[in-house]
């Protein structure tokens, strides 16, 4: 089949070898897959992955139980034992001895096809598109961020970093009835905000005051971990959405003094995520910025990792 | 009157002046008072403090209104204003405009008088002896830890840091009937938390397996924060008590990819502490390893920085 493949390199490729579903596993056909951080981290060695990259998709079950056959689908990405103290615990997207859908020990959806659980999968209703879908995973991941951070209409709150997952937190965060603010660099993420109705504040003019209920770090980068303390009140909450490689130098004797809360959060709900686009709560298709055949994959991640564009797709086929 | 003064170096003075109470603060002669690590970084220039350090005391009141008149007493070390947002919804140890005992803007304990505010008093009950009411303050700050982290029976816990405040902060632990254990450097602070029936474990001998539902940073350096995230299960929670100065190269992925709750934690119930000790919960006297006369304050330090004593006190007259 015609794959995008990552191997010290980035190239596609048209005789990868077919995926065969396992045990409890089903074979899906993709329909259109999404480009995120995550993958252009990949090329540049995040995880050690090697093979097909992507985990933002939405596709058509060809191969399994006959419940699922031809049914358009998404699927959560993380592939779990079901037995660990973390699955038994309820824990599951911890599980010790877990694959990734193309991020950890498994091939991924930049592909014609691409196998997974069937545990892991949800059927997209009809309300929404194949370009809605493809959207799913990265915006359940985040509405995990209220659901770790429950936020309320009297609190103020700043989302660091308007590159893809900071709007989309945005947008769910906009849906409590907060007091909202994104702080970013990209002019062009900035007006998309101002567009749905959220304040864009470029870093360079802003005074932080210390008064922020929580912070989101979006930013993926050490800069976004000291400004989101300098923004908090006193027992705030900073949400780290956002991963980078390697150490940075950090300072956390502010989160001791000021008692910060500082919770990680990382893959989250589907079902929020697919009602939240059936009833139109969050606008995704105006990030579409492009949208390509699988075949210019390779071209693709460059235009993805270019500020001028929001989200790239890709179509096999 | 006599006092340990800090001012690019410290020394001690027969003539400074006695410090005179101002509208709503009480003149307290100073029984005995306590060197804690906060201090000792102050004579590094932690605070960019200048003036009598000390936070750590127990006292006499001389002069305040009748009712607290000859009463021995401790105090909170925060001087809040009552007026500001952090005061108004009931933060004042987080207080905008806070001075802070021996800390911040304001002289303390390491003389034979000091002045504080009439709100910050709490009594010292006939049960708790001089030697015991001098470990109020940071006892109160370990109790902070299981009042932001409620620790149940079930849990399994790890302290790092063997130091002043890791004995107190596992002594407080060991109350809730967790697992708990030890990890430090100092043989002899091991041996400590040992004879208290805490298993104490030298971090040379550590194999961390990611399996701590909560981990208590007390080491003071920056290692400490690496190892408590890999000794935390995903989902823990890790809770910082110790601040070392500057920045340090800190890698914040695992907290993402495992969705670590980090609480910044600081001064915490006096109450709490004072009962502890009352009841003889807590052992903090085995803590004293010498005792001074002020005059004698300048080599108190010395001692106090060196691993072989725990607790170094220091007595006025």
């Amino acid at each position: 089949m015609n794959a995008i493949v990552f191997d010290q390199m980035l190239r596609f490729v048209t005789d990868y070898a077919d995926p065969v579903p396992g045990e409890g596993e089903v074979l899906v056909a993709v329909r259109l897959a999404g480009i995120c951080a995550t993958d252009l981290e990949i090329t540049r060695g995040y995880m050690g992955f090697r093979g097909v990259p992507g985990h933002e998709f939405v596709g058509t079950v060809i191969k399994g139980p006959r419940a699922w056959r031809d049914k358009r689908v998404v699927a959560e990405i993380n592939c779990v034992c079901g037995q660990c103290d973390m699955c038994l615990r309820g824990l599951s997207s911890h599980c010790r001895h877990r694959s990734v859908v193309g991020i950890q020990g498994r091939d991924g959806a930049f592909a014609d096809m691409l196998v997974v659980p069937e545990r892991n999968l949800h059927e997209v209703p009809e309300a929404v598109s194949d370009e809605q879908a493809v959207f799913i995973e990265p915006l359940a991941a985040a509405y995990q961020v209220i659901r770790q951070c429950p936020i309320e209409r009297w609190m103020r709150v700043a989302v660091i970093g308007s590159g893809r997952l900071g709007l989309l937190v945005a947008q769910v965060i906009k849906t409590c009835g907060c007091q909202l603010q994104v702080i970013g660099r990209n002019p062009l993420t900035l007006e998309f905000c101002e567009k749905k109705g959220i304040q864009g504040t470029p870093v360079s003019e802003l005074v932080p005051r210390g008064d922020r209920d929580v912070v989101v770090e979006c930013s993926g980068s050490p800069e976004g971990f000291d400004l989101a303390v300098r923004l908090l009140r006193p027992r705030g909450t900073l949400v780290l959405k956002s991963t980078y490689a390697g150490d940075a130098p950090l300072n956390l004797a502010p989160v001791v003094v000021n008692e910060i809360l500082v919770l990680g959060s990382r893959c989250g709900p589907f079902p929020e995520a697919i009602q939240a686009l059936a009833r139109r709560e969050v606008d995704v298709e105006s990030m579409i910025s492009r949208r390509l055949p699988l075949s210019k994959g390779v071209e693709a991640f460059e235009l993805a990792a270019d500020s001028r564009n929001i989200k790239v797709l890709l179509k096999p086929g």
